[in-house]
């Protein structure tokens, strides 16, 4: 009977894991979307992705619930308690980046009103390393792979410096033609999205840090400087 | 020795929620604070929220440890897991705005260094509603007070406008006057961070509704329109 009912918690956590990983490649997808709509200025794609928030906003409840489910059923402890804890908690990373997907198609359909500020370079870098942290954070925890997570953390630095780099350069823009203003503000706030996507990628990273070496990552050697740019 | 049990849980619930208030606490003084040292343009002040983010995320690491300890030792079921896994998440968006009153902080530092753009208004009076929303968000889910949880998430949207209003009175500022743009945005990103704020309140406001009636109303209402602006 107990054989059964561990294996029974086992498949059901396996499942769980998939449903995070279809979450995380459907919000992984938005983010492209969104900032592939931004770079070829196509409105109707952007519009794609408001839509394509509903499966998130699904999943997101779907997968709140099925924690819930295996805590109140199988009343795991150990590591298994710490995994379905921590799935509930990428699980709010995961909408949230799902929601930034959003901000992003919101800002780019307000951005291609207007003529372009600049040739978009350094935000489809941010945002192709924003997918993948965001993909290796989560494999990192359902493989338990600590190296992997390791390196999303050290990932988030570039992402913070380009970001610092595009608010430069765009201020510079706004000053020497104001004219460019509300254009180069539309870049600047797609470029904190995609900071931010990448700091939700950290926190799932740290999760996984987390349940392998029952290590807590959170809040070390950030005391005093900056916390996730939230 | 069940009663006794069930006793030692209930107190375990009860100082969760304790230790859940004192921190909205701190996370409440440090927006005011924040807010407060860029209205009144003292750097000190605003140096001061860099620091007091340390007992936040250390009460965040401390609650974090607590629920858990209350699901491995208690495995509660039905509206006691609903609250610790509640507790989970509270503590996450409380950790948040935390972030967000440091995000303030960093922000009004860079601010002081120009001279103001105009006196300042609506960024003051959004932290005023930002906080308020906080306070009773905690109260509605310590209290199971549903109407009160109501009453904060209607007040999201008013921040939302403010928002809205403070972005175009500034653009309209950097556009007639280019030489405030790096003031303006400094003013928009703080606007934006206490939005941010309100949307994590609302998050709670959500939870203890759904703690008392069952009744999961994220996501709706919002199907093809904006997400929280996160």
């Amino acid at each position: 009977m107990r054989n059964r009912a561990t294996r029974h918690f086992e498949e059901e956590l396996e499942h769980l894991k998939e449903r995070l990983l279809v979450m995380a490649g459907a919000a992984e997808e938005q983010v492209r979307v969104a900032v592939q709509s931004l770079v070829d200025r196509d409105d109707a794609m952007a519009e794609q992705v408001l839509t394509g928030d509903d499966p998130i906003n699904q999943l997101h409840l779907e997968i709140d619930e099925r924690c819930f489910q295996l805590l109140a059923l199988h009343q795991p402890v150990a590591t298994d308690l710490r995994m379905v804890v921590s799935g509930v908690k990428i699980n709010s990373d995961l909408e949230r980046i799902g929601d930034f997907a959003v901000n992003i198609a919101e800002a780019t359909l307000g951005y291609v009103e207007h003529p372009a500020v600049k040739p978009l370079i350094d935000i489809p870098r941010m945002a192709g390393i924003a997918q993948g942290m965001l993909r290796d954070a989560l494999n990192a925890f359902v493989r338990q792979d600590m190296t992997l997570a390791q390196d999303v953390l050290d990932r988030d630095d570039s992402l913070d410096k380009l970001k610092d780099q595009v608010f430069r350069e765009l201020l510079g823009f706004m000053l020497a033609n104001p004219a460019v203003t509300e254009q180069a503000l539309d870049l600047i706030l797609i470029s904190r999205h995609l900071e931010r996507i990448g700091d939700h990628a950290t926190n799932i990273a740290e999760e996984a840090i987390f349940i392998v070496s029952g290590l807590d990552v959170r809040h070390h050697g950030r005391e005093g400087g900056t916390p996730h740019d939230a």
